[in-house]
């Protein structure tokens, strides 16, 4: 995976890169999860990361969300980010076949919140694994939902 | 606002419609917000709608969501969605000057997976009440993050 795909143009940019044109019949993993008795669409991870590094690297920041959806076992469909002029954060949000992945960055205050958004046969604690080393934050406060909960 | 800008390929398609070229100068309202003694970088709505209508309509969905936008004040910088073959499900994402709103739907089981994430001086509450005249849900779920708090 190159380091930036990304035409680093200043001050600001936007990038939108379509992973899929529609044609390739990819398919959704859309069957609800059992577990623990439990049966529901999927597991929403809520991040909160503080003291993180990097906050302002467009480039980085994609290629860390790419990693997130391999290291989940995930599928991307599109990917799109954005950086803002007035304090240089980003917004970036992955769509997966098995829903999302965000990112919305203040590197000001080395903030960062983000979710990941996983259904099916996924592992979304993976990607925390995957965050925490690329952004080293002091500290990461995880909320976690089960979406769609039927039981 | 068009009801369907979307060509209505089958059976599935993919859309990206950036709002922005990267060259407006559009800023981010990125101030953390103050409300009730704390201060917080936004409210980050996760909501579960049952019940729900027209969860298959991709165009519907697109207008559904450029609707909640307005309604919150908020700034549309991307959207995406996205219709999956086996189920007729969308997922979709609106990337904000302010955060994002997201939809993975389920039309087979009434269900739709949502979060509306805003920061600054928006109304995210609004959007729930777009969805329910959208949508028409059974029931509704709603749970509230405060997301970055610092106090």
């Amino acid at each position: 995976m190159p380091e930036s795909i990304i035409p680093r143009a200043t001050p600001y940019e936007t990038y939108a890169a379509p992973e899929s044109d529609g044609r390739a019949g990819e398919s959704r993993n859309d069957y609800f999860v059992e577990q623990d008795g439990d049966r529901f669409a999927g597991t929403h991870l809520i991040l909160d990361l503080w003291g993180a590094e990097r906050l302002d690297d467009m480039a980085y920041i994609e290629t860390v969300l790419r990693d997130c959806v391999t290291a989940s076992g995930a599928t991307l469909l599109h990917i799109h980010l954005h950086r803002f002029t007035e304090n240089n954060g980003v917004s970036g949000v992955a769509v997966l076949a098995e829903s999302h992945i965000s990112i919305h960055s203040w590197p000001e205050h080395g903030y960062a919140a983000m979710d990941v958004f996983m259904c099916g046969e996924t592992e979304p604690r993976r990607a925390v694994a995957v965050l925490r080393a690329a952004f080293r934050p002091k500290r990461i406060e995880i909320g976690e939902h089960r979406r769609g909960r039927i039981s």
